[in-house]
């Protein structure tokens, strides 16, 4: 734990008091966002201190086309990086003559509140300028989940120990940077400002890309409640435009400025329209005002929290951190716009581009099809289907034809945008996420329509690689995967990878499986999908006798599957020996060191245990854990999770509720000493499996429902919901039992432990 | 072979006729070099066509610190580049009003000739402009080697159908860039132009290095050989200064113009003196006049050569060859500054950044020990020992204590300077190639005060760096060495090179061999340095015991050493069976395929059979010879001269011929596709040890001279001179046999196979 300054509520995230060296922290954890945009907590008033500007737009990016000396054959052209975009929030305040700046006034009182419930930040202050002017400032904003092109702040300043002249400038600004950008190389061209009534607006283009976006805000002012009339005086530059507010204040008087704004982009809509797209926004707004455009906000969330809350009583920490998980998941994506995915840091900081991961397979599939729909999570798998096409492009830049597909390890478009060879070329065990999502789909929804209508062609593309990427190895006498990176990145360019090899097996396997369904029970879509991608029999052979043939790592002494061949020539320490000011090595040790250390930075063999848990025996996982758990650093945010979740299964309660504590308050906590770059989003959905899978033992078994419920002694009970085909379950577990209450029409049954309980329509069963 | 263009001639490189897509390789081939500075085949005047544009100045460079989204803790904080210099060649010529460009006018004749045993460079052509003016040109180019910082440039006109009116603008030119800049970032701040007389001066300063360059020029035209006194007018921009002469000629005129130019730098001189020692070389220059300075040019070059020329009767494309490459090396380093290096490319292109490679130790030592003297050879030694600090802090850096010593694989000033982790973390036997350069220097010159004065500290912080790089491993009861890249690149990140695990132990047992010794007869040096590194008795039993448990990969079925432990599991096909359309394959094929292939890119179990060949059977080299040497796609100029040797030693003169052209012609006819890019310079040394210990089978054996003369069935005879021990011998070897001559005071023994030979002083003896 690197930090312990926020403070806990099962509803709300508080920071007390201020500290300067807390603020890029801050700024993450308090995080505002729509699934459209995002927003970091980035203060409205102008602030000298050390800060991380970060305001994002949903799929807008620019390619760096950073060029170094050693590029390799088959890199991708760009590295696709999310922007910074144009500043909307921007307000200065002057009073009496003093531009207000927290770095430079007495800070008598400061609290920052993030509202998970109804999905408001708020921040208050008393403060006192160098000239003597004490004031108190109350600030509350929100990104429109009514109208999702749209954020709104109020800003509140009350004279507290004399009367006094204020100004606030609201302005949008194209001055902004990225904090990855080499050189500064400015990301934006900016195309002009206009200004009318007492809105502004700031067109601008990304550079390369060619994103137009229409940067736009408009403004009111208030005093007690009531709005002032008097005209505000414009304000525009080159890059900059807003609206100079000018008005007197008495001791206790409250001056409050609403402003609203956000961006319409290009990818909405036509690009000659952005303009007026922006006014009929402004007009929405402010037609509905800022109170009932916060209530339909809460609104909103309330539906949201209906269906995704988890809820812990007698263990508030726990209950905290899953709920700013939920939170945030809900934050970073809705699922209705198909183009977009899950960036691994949302819309909180710029690491990791924004762009799509193995994590939403992985890791978030589950959380959106759970707690939203089944069309929500088919989307996400649509998105790959869509993408199929370059991804067969990219196997074929790599030197795989035949139709073999390579999904890129990050992407924004369906290119390959990242360009480390070990990662863009090695870390193939992606191609498996995908056609495990797939899997997972339909084993919960039983909606077997998307591997017939698209799915099958991204299971062959995915097959086809594994048939190339494999070679015969005399020596072995058995086919091996060569210079591979597994889950665990700490290891680079490894043979062997047992996780790589037993999921490249499984998708050989899975896709004879599926084509041998289809042609059984939809022939003509067999027919159709053969002729389409020209399969051939020998294909199926080949796989076949691939996946009879694979070779697997093994320790026959210990018996355990080896992480990899030569595994075991390490100089093995546990990693409760690395001196705890060393942790995470990741920021203290040089990567030669770790590359050489034993030290795992995520599940990986026990990844494939997650996986593929059916395939082993519980014995089998508990000595494998018992292995590499100690080994493990987990200095991925997707560590944690997963070790909960078996330790779950284990029956290691203690243990499993300690990776729970620190997956779910990763960011709140800041185990990895690196919440000021951003949220590690994905993985929070990892936290949400901890509980519906770990502890709740979630699964599908037969076709149907099946917990294992376990309960942490340190909780008194939680419940969530699920939707399991259309029908919403809530699940409670306590000390005593599980109950189980329907919301639908038709009785369910479900498998508890060795038990069938058919929970019956709107009835509560307890057992 | 790619191009076969260059006329054969043994003392010329020759080019007739002029073809626009060759003109890159020929800026390369016909580049110009003086040690202190380079200069790639530019032409003066403007050309509108493809050029890579290149001026060098040794020891002047740029710290990219591009930074990337993936960066290694533990890397370098720049990556240096060579810079592109100012122009200081420029002549823009304009005939009856049209502006003279080789890419629009029709070229009637075309030549370019770089006469190597004269050191000068002479282009000559008869063009037809658009507007009708047919002349002829003719232009001479050396870089001096007796005023170090002067070109010179003689640009003679000559009107061939009809009087005309020309002028010609001599100037220099900041506006430059480098191919390799990321977003074409300015690598100069230029500090303004300055004008007197018939000269002209640019100020500059590189960004971020700030190495402070003077750029300076002065020029005086002729008519028929004679001065002409009309006053030149000035031109002078913020980058761009010259002057402008104008004149009439009649048919068959010549008119000339003489330019000397060139750089002086703050490495050198006091920055605020820059414009005044400009000023004093070009009043030495002109005082000089064109060509008093070219014939004392040619006379340096008459001396060069006649130490270290080596002569092939009856193989004109081999003479040609071995010339080249001596006079390339002749032009990068002339042993004269001890700061300076052996960059790979030399001042002929910008690729590998002019920095120091392990080619200088493993490569280019012999060639400068044995063709100048012994200092020269000091010189580079003393290189490494002046960086011996700085490669305890890059070791410092990966997490090494204790004086510990890693070598940076990419250096000017001592620092690492390249961020390939691959590369900077694992390509560590480059530490063992500067201890081999010590062992080499030792042997040949026999002078043991190198070691006892400063190598002994280098020796043992490279012993120590091997010891904390290994690990034991439990599973094999030997020590390891994990995570390295060999010499051969087309493998990364492989456990057990055999390579490095060889010459790590060799460096264990050659640094207690030479402790021991100077332990033994220089007691009073060995407590200096022992009390100097507080070297502790524990290390070397450490040492020793490391030495003797080594693991070394071996195949017992077939009976050798493997490149690195699973070298076997690779799918085994023969470099042979590559599509010739695909080589070289680091230009078609994707990193990933480089990889998992079997192929190797140079030398490397067989780079251990090149150093320590005393060590192994002649039966076990030919043995891994024959199985290593099918994979090896020789795609680093490092590799043929290597394999040619080893060729040799086996008696398999056919293909050490074979080897011994491909490297010796590289370049000329660009076997690897690159020679655009610039010259292999530091292979250019393996080119001349293929000779001298190939054919000549030159070695130190007890201490003495030891040959083992073959010669090619394709030569008649071949001759070189070496200075042993501040002895010159002769060498020649025809089909009859060997003949020495010496140039020294006292006799000498060598021995011929088995044989001893007495050489009389100034005698000749034919065996």
């Amino acid at each position: 734990m690197n930090q312990n300054y926020i403070q806990t509520h099962p509803w709300k995230i508080i920071e007390e008091g201020f500290d300067p060296s807390r603020v890029e922290s801050s700024e993450s954890i308090f995080s505002l966002g729509n699934g459209i945009m995002g927003q970091r907590a980035n203060f409205e008033e102008h602030y000298s201190g050390t800060t991380f500007q970060g305001s994002y737009i949903g799929g807008v990016y620019y390619p760096d086309k950073t060029k170094v000396g050693w590029w390799k054959n088959g890199y991708p052209e760009y590295f696709a990086k999310v922007l910074n975009a144009p500043n909307w929030i921007g307000i200065d305040v002057n009073i009496l003559g003093e531009k207000l700046d927290l770095n430079c006034c007495k800070i008598l009182q400061f609290r920052r509140e993030l509202d998970m419930q109804k999905g408001l930040y708020v921040r208050q202050a008393k403060l006192e300028l160098i000239n003597g002017a004490q004031v108190s400032i109350v600030v509350t904003r929100f990104l429109s989940l009514k109208l999702t092109e749209i954020g709104a702040i109020r800003y509140e300043v009350t004279p507290l120990n004399k009367d006094m002249e204020l100004s606030l400038l609201p302005y949008v600004d194209g001055e902004i940077k990225n904090k990855d950008s080499n050189w500064e190389d400015p990301f934006w061209n900016h195309l002009g400002t206009s200004i009318d009534n007492q809105n502004a607006f700031l067109l601008s283009q990304t550079n390369k890309t060619h994103f137009d976006v229409c940067t736009f805000m408009g403004a009111r002012l208030y005093k007690n409640n009531n709005l002032v009339s008097e005209a505000s005086q414009p304000f525009q530059k080159d890059t900059k435009a807003g609206h100079m507010f000018k008005i007197k204040a008495e001791i206790g008087e409250c001056i409050s400025l609403v402003k609203m704004g956000g961006y319409v982009v290009s990818t909405h809509h036509p690009k000659e329209l952005l303009k007026p797209k922006a006014t009929l926004c402004l007009e929405r707004a402010f037609s509905f005002g800022f109170d009932n455009l916060m209530n339909e906000h809460i609104q909103e969330w309330s539906d949201i929290w209906k269906m995704s809350d988890v809820e812990i009583i007698g263990d508030l920490k726990a209950q905290q951190g899953i709920r700013f998980n939920i939170y945030q998941l809900n934050q970073t994506y809705s699922g209705k716009d198909p183009k977009l995915n899950i960036g691994p840091k949302g819309f909180t900081g710029e690491k990791y581009g924004g762009s799509t991961y193995w994590d939403t397979e992985a890791y978030c599939i589950p959380f959106y099809m759970v707690t939203k729909n089944q069309s929500v999570a088919r989307n996400l798998l649509e998105y790959r289907y869509h993408h199929l096409e370059k991804a067969i492009e990219n196997a074929e830049k790599l030197g795989f034809n035949g139709g073999a597909a390579l999904y890129p390890m990050v992407t924004i478009n369906g290119e390959e945008c990242h360009n480390e060879w070990e990662i863009t070329f090695e870390e193939i065990h992606r191609n498996a996420a995908i056609a495990f999502a797939i899997y997972n789909y339909e084993r919960y929804t039983s909606d077997t329509s998307y591997v017939r209508e698209m799915g099958l062609e991204v299971l062959i593309g995915i097959a086809r690689f594994w048939c190339k990427r494999v070679n015969f190895s005399e020596e072995k006498n058995q086919f091996v995967i060569l210079g591979v990176t597994g889950p665990n990145e700490y290891e680079n360019n490894v043979n062997n990878n047992w996780y790589t090899n037993y999921s490249a097996k499984w998708c050989l396997d899975f896709t004879l499986q599926k084509l041998d369904e289809i042609k059984r029970y939809s022939p003509e879509d067999y027919s159709r999908i053969q002729s389409c991608v020209k399969l051939e029999q020998h294909e199926l052979e080949d796989w076949k006798h691939i996946s009879k043939n694979m070779y697997f790592p093994y320790d026959k002494k210990r018996n355990i599957f080896l992480q990899q061949d030569g595994f075991l020539d390490k100089e093995f320490t546990k990693s409760s020996e690395i001196n705890p000011k060393e942790r995470p090595i990741n920021q203290h040790w040089s990567w030669d060191k770790i590359l050489r250390s034993p030290f795992i930075k995520q599940a990986d063999v026990l990844q494939g245990f997650y996986f593929f848990e059916e395939h082993f025996e519980q014995m089998v996982l508990h000595h494998h854990f018992d292995f590499y758990e100690p080994f493990t650093v987990h200095e991925s945010s997707l560590s944690p999770c997963i070790h909960a979740i078996l330790a779950a299964k284990l029956d290691r309660m203690d243990q499993a509720y300690e990776f729970y504590l620190r997956t779910s308050r990763l960011d709140l906590d800041d185990y990895n000493a690196e919440v000021h770059e951003g949220l590690h989003i994905t993985s929070m959905a990892g936290t949400w499996m901890s509980i519906i899978e770990g502890f709740g033992g979630m699964r599908i078994k037969n076709n149907r429902l099946y917990f294992e419920p376990r309960i942490p002694q340190q909780w008194n009970s939680y419940s969530f919901k699920i939707n399991f085909r259309n029908q919403i379950v809530k699940i409670n577990v306590n000390h005593n039992g599980v109950s189980f209450e329907l919301e639908a029409n038709a009785p369910l049954t479900v498998q508890v432990f060795d038990e069938l309980i058919e929970i019956k329509t709107r009835n509560r069963i307890a057992i």
